[in-house]
């Protein structure tokens, strides 16, 4: 496909935060062209973008709807490939379901829905349609998370035996959502949100970034949850102890609430020859510590590298690459997915290395186990 | 008092770790000297360390019974002063009793005696005979842990939230018992460590961290605790949600089998306007967090330092001081209150700034409850 | 102008280090789209890389003169608003000076030219054209350069009196040009690079954000200046003390033999208050010290930073930004100047804030310097 | 010798900042005991020091001369074995040379003397007297100083290029001087200090280092010193150009205006194969770092360090040593000599690896050059 891939985008207005950061993302490799929209329900929010964004002001829309239903009748070499979904929680089923639907390949921005049940709708969607859904649990786009994946899949570290998974943030130690600040109102509204709070809101990429590495799945949770401000409505912080498939054992934080902490996921995870750490604030460096011989730094962009890592990197080493990088790199290989997509034909993340619906589905099922879990009295909650 | 305090010693035989690391401490600020010991129960053994250290050898006894039979019957200007036990755990308790029955201060060994009971029945006997029973929880003594507990004291982060404390540690990753090595060996033998393995030789250390920094009680435990490595008869690695009396919760974890760890307590501590967070092993920095305004890195030595904090620091900022200068903390504390000691009159630990009597059975509690919540359905566990 | 600009690049070719990182700077924001290029003196080469970039094949071109010839009479709706050249040092000055002449604005990698004399030209074809020439100084592209800066020129930290700059790199330890590396090739080849190697290459980086960070300018220099590896034919290694025009004085180190650095660009200054400290391999952070008070991190994002550092920012703190993003700051300022760009009216860069052909001229005067007195046994050389 | 070694301190009273570290260092393995001392000049106060320190009355002196005069006339089961000189500098060669030849050896605060004519005069009483004279370069006491040692005269980083050595401190960035603090007035004062401020009081630490690590001589300087401050007799900055007598070359950095600097003496050495990089205030971490493979971090206490570096450690890996133990290491080192010595049997310093006389003469040297070249307008100035 000798030309960029055309994306439409659904949601990420002006005043949004995450809809800029997936346009430069998808922008950042030349691979791709932003060529329409539907960015905003407020009206006239949506023309204003596109005009900021130099798009043809046909091809910007008042509504999904009415951007899939022109878009799918647009001959083949106008017509977009892909849709990119960067609402807020409770709107990303409806956009990804009827994009799907209307032909179009899906990347959307996680959590994958609202509820557990619009996540398994929407796998069947995947399932009957045969098209591609893309999940940006972007953490997973660093370099050397791929490194740390692969030091554990060829079993550097020995067998897996801890993990230690952390994300802390500091934004909501005060009632924000009070303040009319939107990004804080959405997030704490159980009718934007969801069920989960902190814990759907980061906690899900902690548990989506400990399994990534591990190769391994959560299977039982002993979750707290709290509201630690007065007033909030959804949990501001989670603690869980936490069970892993392979017998490894280990606990989450996620928290909003750690006043001074920016964006600090991290995780530690040990086996019997040794571990790795690695910090998503200072993400080119993971530290690899070893039984009796010296800790070793690792570095992104090095020749030592796997392949796996090597893949998804656009700088020599000392030419720091960040979150954007992150962030495109699921696009990456989202994209080249899309372009060796032929119909009747399954493409399988794994091999492109993006999350898809599966992950999705698991992320929700982990939050409303999580959920639960913080309801009981009991200790151990399994996820189903 | 014009001359130097005179310390007797039980236990810290030639292949001790710990005993050399008490008389370094005791003896570097030039206040306290050791002038007898009962060293080894190895026949010959306390002998040969009697000589290694320039002891009289009048004054080098085989048994611990016989040296308090005689060192109590001395004349005044020759008798000790004080006691120093640093036997493995299951022989604090005997020598702790028969010297405060003999008259004599003692300070002991983290933990304070082998189980609950034991710990309950020395807070009778200090109760009793009014004399001081210090214990060595070496981490307090660091002076920017005493620069944390006056933060937290005194408001600068608002009302407490979140604690997380961490005692990762790699030695024991193998099954190192099964080679003959002795520190190994006793640690986790439960005829000779008490019924708590990770939780117990340094799990008790992080809950006195956690609790001494924030002036707040652990109140409930929900504990996972593991016996990772196989064969082990004590568990070596423990993670738990704990709550504290003032409505602060948080999560402590204890792990001998991180592998590639050394010996990396640390804590974090966020509150309502910033959080701290400090680290065993970089001890003379801490970080303070703050909600909109840059970090800040605290210093040890420092001038803007607390006055509870200077009083415990030898040089000047840059000029590192480390674990040895902490464990001299507490004797330099203790020194103090021995200096200070009058019979009839109750010497405050608290107002010397070193763990006592009661620090040691809240530990032995917090075993205890620890092992009885890792064992149990029920999500939490209450101290009693 | 209610479009994306059109850029058109010189050099960028398939085996290109530095054209990428260009394309993938100036297309972040996207507010440029790149639609013709000569990207290759190789035959082929130029075509080939056109279709990977999916250019139209009418606007892939075999020579710069052809381009600069065909593009100029375009109709003003298609023609390029300006030229990007990323060729090796030797052929910067050919196609800058002939894309300014052909009426289009230049954005040229550094450094400007091959010779002071070449820069000088330039510097006069600018000021006869009065078209905007931008410099790519990558590094004080970064948000917290610019903090630093801002620090500076506000007094924060007193009077200046030290500035400590490096910049060491370890991948020239080996005889790497004789092993057909094409970066290493050019790089010390005094045809190509010009007269000074690591000078010339990575001092001049040094030397820039030194003074762009002060605000001072760098009067006299002592150089030592070597070819450690044997056999290389310009220096590979140098160090020098330096003065400034306002009193303050410091060292400037550039290497290319430091085995095991990567990029690790950094400087510190200080001043009669305080002083800071930033790294370019980890560029989200800047430690500044004070006297009598707790350093403190600042950090990228930050709302607390100058409002010419948060400019210059992409994404929220704790979401890392890097090399890309201060290289496509650059491109930000230099395309702002662009579109504000009227005839006959000259644009200040400096209020846009990014580097000219007036930093070139100094940086090619640093130069020759700097190698001058590397060759002279009187200690001070004058820059002119 | 089943004994403590006995020590006589000169200097040291009350106030001063050196004593009380040399006579902790001194104690803390128990092998040596300060029995008597001249601690001032000022009445009374050698007195007062005494009570303070728990010393015969009868062993405290008022003048060095007296305590040698009566000393060396003891029974030698009472009389002290050597002399530790801790004050001033300009009062460094007068007790030393007199202990010299009153027939103790000697430990001497750096530098050695008042000048190099004073040190080469002790040079030739040691050499007459044959009795030991050690030289309290603390920094190289730190044991990963003595495997950065180690790694260089293995060849572990191949031959030799580059040493970046510093020290800068910003204690001194106000005239501290006119305030009355005494460590700043003797210290920026030439007739106690001596020809040089900065680069005698810290410059010779870092030369002392480099030379220390590389095993190898600085040989000629190209130096650049300042009195920043307004007001200060002496240089309070020093940079240099280094050449080292294997080849390598460098640059040295000591100055004490670097605002909100602690004490922050590190250096990093390159060689063909790899470097490494060491700061005294993380003193027990240091980074390897290499050509094509992960850098290192080693870390003080670990089994994987060399005999030389273990030799020098009290706790293992994780357990932080500081300052006091680095200081204490030379008086290990020093202590065994003193305790090995017979009459007539010259003792290698380097054997036991402490500094001694010679170090004390490159000292004076290397400040006299520095001075020297410091003033003149040639580039090169080479040490005698």
């Amino acid at each position: 496909m000798k030309r960029k891939l055309r994306m439409g985008m659904v949601g990420g207005g002006l005043t949004s935060f995450i809809g800029p950061v997936h346009r430069k993302a998808a922008g950042i490799d030349g691979e791709i062209e932003l060529v329409c929209g539907a960015f905003s329900v407020v009206p006239g929010e949506s023309k204003q973008t596109g005009e900021a964004l130099y798009l043809n002001p046909k091809r910007v829309y008042e509504t999904y709807q009415e951007m899939f239903e022109i878009e799918k009748n647009m001959p083949p070499d106008q017509r977009i490939d892909f849709v990119s979904v960067v609402t807020p929680n409770h709107v990303h089923f409806g956009p990804s379901k009827m994009a799907l639907e209307s032909g179009f390949h899906v990347i959307v921005e996680k959590p994958i829905a609202f509820s557990l049940e619009e996540a398994k709708t929407l796998q069947k969607v995947v399932a009957k349609t045969g098209l591609i859904l893309g999940l940006t649990h972007t953490y997973t786009g660093y370099p050397l998370v791929k490194e740390a994946r692969n030091m554990v899949a060829t079993g550097k570290l020995g067998k897996i035996r801890k993990v230690f998974v952390e994300y802390p943030q500091g934004w909501l130690s005060t009632l924000l959502e009070g303040t009319g600040n939107m990004q804080a109102s959405w997030r704490t509204d159980p009718k934007q949100s969801g069920m989960g709070g902190a814990i759907g809101d980061i906690g899900t990429h902690a548990a989506n970034l400990a399994e990534y590495i591990t190769g391994s799945n959560i299977t039982e949770v002993c979750a707290m949850l709290n509201a630690v401000v007065k007033g909030r409505k959804l949990d501001d912080d989670a603690s869980m102890l936490i069970k892993f498939d392979n017998g490894a054992t280990g606990v989450l934080m996620a928290t909003q609430v750690a006043a001074g902490e920016e964006n600090n996921l991290n995780i530690r995870v040990y086996g019997e020859k040794g571990g790795l750490e690695w910090k998503q604030e200072d993400p080119n460096t993971m530290i690899v510590k070893w039984l009796g011989k010296p800790k070793e730094i690792i570095r992104a962009g090095q020749s030592y590298l796997s392949d796996e890592a090597k893949a998804f990197t656009r700088t020599p080493a000392g030419h720091p690459e960040g979150y954007l990088e992150a962030f495109a790199n699921i696009y990456r290989a989202f994209g080249k997915a899309v372009r060796d997509y032929k119909p009747g034909k399954k493409i399988n993340a794994a091999k492109y290395d993006f999350p898809d619906v599966e992950d999705g589905v698991r992320g929700m099922n982990f939050v409303q186990t999580a959920v639960k879990s913080g309801n009981s009295t009991r200790k151990w909650t399994k996820l189903k």
